[in-house]
């Protein structure tokens, strides 16, 4: 049992990362206007948040840029419109697709960047490209993690071997990323002692991104942190591919750290998301989610359901069954 | 560490109660067809649901019949026009306030009645009115259930003192209650703790009934089961006062039993639970529950705010703070 000033305490060396705009860019094609990622920015600033992701370095090679909003590439000239020189103790990141990221000419200097850290997503099947991209971030000078995706289909012997690669390279955070909103907290305990043999042998830290499939981002993230995770993934209101993300006003209330605060936290969720909400932006918690979190099973099925506003529910449990 | 098996394995003690009738009867005065009544029976009979509660036995001298839906009295005579003789495994329930109650009227002996289940509902100040309740309704030959309400905000020592009267009882399930929402997981934990050693010492066993102001139930819930909570409280689609509470079709989705099962508990969120978010019933994690669950407040000022529809949340907060 975890202890009790544990929960009344708090460690110093936990982290809060804002994943708004690249997480819920994903329900958005990334179309924020410049007044949502200004105010967005200055309530991370006042909200004590540590870290503010602005979006993916996509390929213009690979991706159309009349297609998305600018935070799909994330461009260093686009960030440094919104901070200016980021005099502010909030960090900046960005992360980069394994095979979807032109990293050796896109991602420049650290110090001629106004980012901090690249966060480098991966797969276990693609661990070598991640760690070339870790090495390239390091040697540019950036603080990097390094994002394994879709966890919980993987087998414990394939994940511990690409720990140990990991284990290797310059990247300081391991990140534990629940792609399909499966895992119940015993298995975020099971995976984080995992992850934390490797971060131990490594001098590594660990990190967490969960989703709401099972109304779980929030408890598997608070557990995580019980169990050794110091960096911790949060979007405001839960903004998130399908059910979404553990919300940041959950997160931030949890937090005891008194350089947290929820205040900004709820002014913005109420001036900004709702308002994406009533303009028709749709995420989070519904039952197309729990069903394909439940089967362990990507959601792309269910967030199809729910851009063909489809409401036929029990049918469309027979058809992801019928998948598995 | 939670064992493995525990997670893949089953224990066959576990007991789901449907709480949707007298739970969601708060939040539309319990007026439920008896269509929806009926679907709700045989759904919880498919889903192979243990028991499913009517509502309250509720005070006619104390309530006016014309300003309620039946399920806050639950008379036999209208559960045995939904159940007949009741010839499936499914066992029926309802809820008796203390002082909002003539139990020893209203409640008649279990061979005259449908009802097998009695759930004493008690604040920890009226332990010996709950006392007189359970030896009422054990005289009657009914089960016995006592759910000790806000426990967030009471002292160890009271809940242990409470514990030890109702041990001597004959009732047979102590409750957990998370009245305000406001308890996390490991919360849970150190709670399950203190009263698995008044169920041991008292041969009783221990059951759950979560609310989710922080998109806590489902986790508290199974948290709960890891700790030896045998009584599962959920509703469909949460449904419950304010931010509601667990949602019956994650718990059937999470438990190994096999005589539970899903699809049915969807096809019933489809068709009636979804009906009544269009029919304007609101209930279901928001910010305003959050925030009165964050602050360990009893959620009565969260449902005026959304009963009244505002949108402010930012002032109610100012407001909630200021009640702390």
């Amino acid at each position: 049992m975890k202890e009790v000033t544990k929960l009344m305490d708090y460690r110093p060396s936990v982290k809060v990362l804002d994943a708004t705009l690249r997480d819920g860019g994903l329900v958005n094609d990334f179309y924020f206007s410049d007044e949502f990622v200004r105010a967005l920015y200055q309530t991370n600033v006042k909200a004590g948040v540590d870290y503010m992701e602005f979006g993916y370095k996509a390929s213009t090679e690979m991706f159309d840029e009349s297609k998305f909003g600018k935070w799909k590439f994330s461009r260093d000239e686009d960030i440094r419109a919104i901070v200016g020189d980021n005099n502010t103790p909030l960090k900046i990141s960005v992360m980069a697709d394994v095979g979807r990221c032109d990293y050796k000419n896109d991602i420049l200097d650290r110090a001629d960047s106004p980012i901090d850290l690249i966060r480098v997503a991966t797969y276990l099947n693609t661990i070598p490209a991640a760690a070339d991209m870790i090495e390239d971030a390091f040697r540019k000078g950036y603080e990097v993690c390094c994002n394994i995706m879709a966890i919980s289909n993987s087998r414990e012997s394939d994940l511990k071997a690409a720990l140990d690669l990991l284990g290797k390279t310059p990247v300081n955070v391991f990140y534990i990323v629940d792609s399909y909103g499966s895992l119940y907290p015993e298995q975020i305990e099971r995976l984080a002692d995992i992850y934390m043999e490797f971060a131990v042998k490594y001098d590594k830290k660990l990190g967490i991104h969960a989703h709401n499939n099972q109304q779980l981002a929030f408890a598997n993230t608070i557990e995580s942190v019980g169990d050794g995770v110091d960096w911790l993934d949060a979007t405001y209101a839960g903004m998130g591919r399908g059910a979404g993300n553990c919300a940041m006003e959950l997160l931030l209330g949890f937090l005891k750290n008194p350089k947290y605060s929820t205040y900004p936290a709820i002014q913005f969720v109420e001036k900004y998301m709702n308002k994406l909400k009533e303009d028709g932006i749709v995420w989070g918690y519904d039952l197309q989610y729990m069903m394909t979190g439940q089967l362990n099973q990507h959601p792309r099925t269910a967030i199809e359901f729910t851009k063909q506003k489809r409401s036929d529910y029990a049918e469309f449990y027979k058809e992801v069954v019928a998948l598995d």
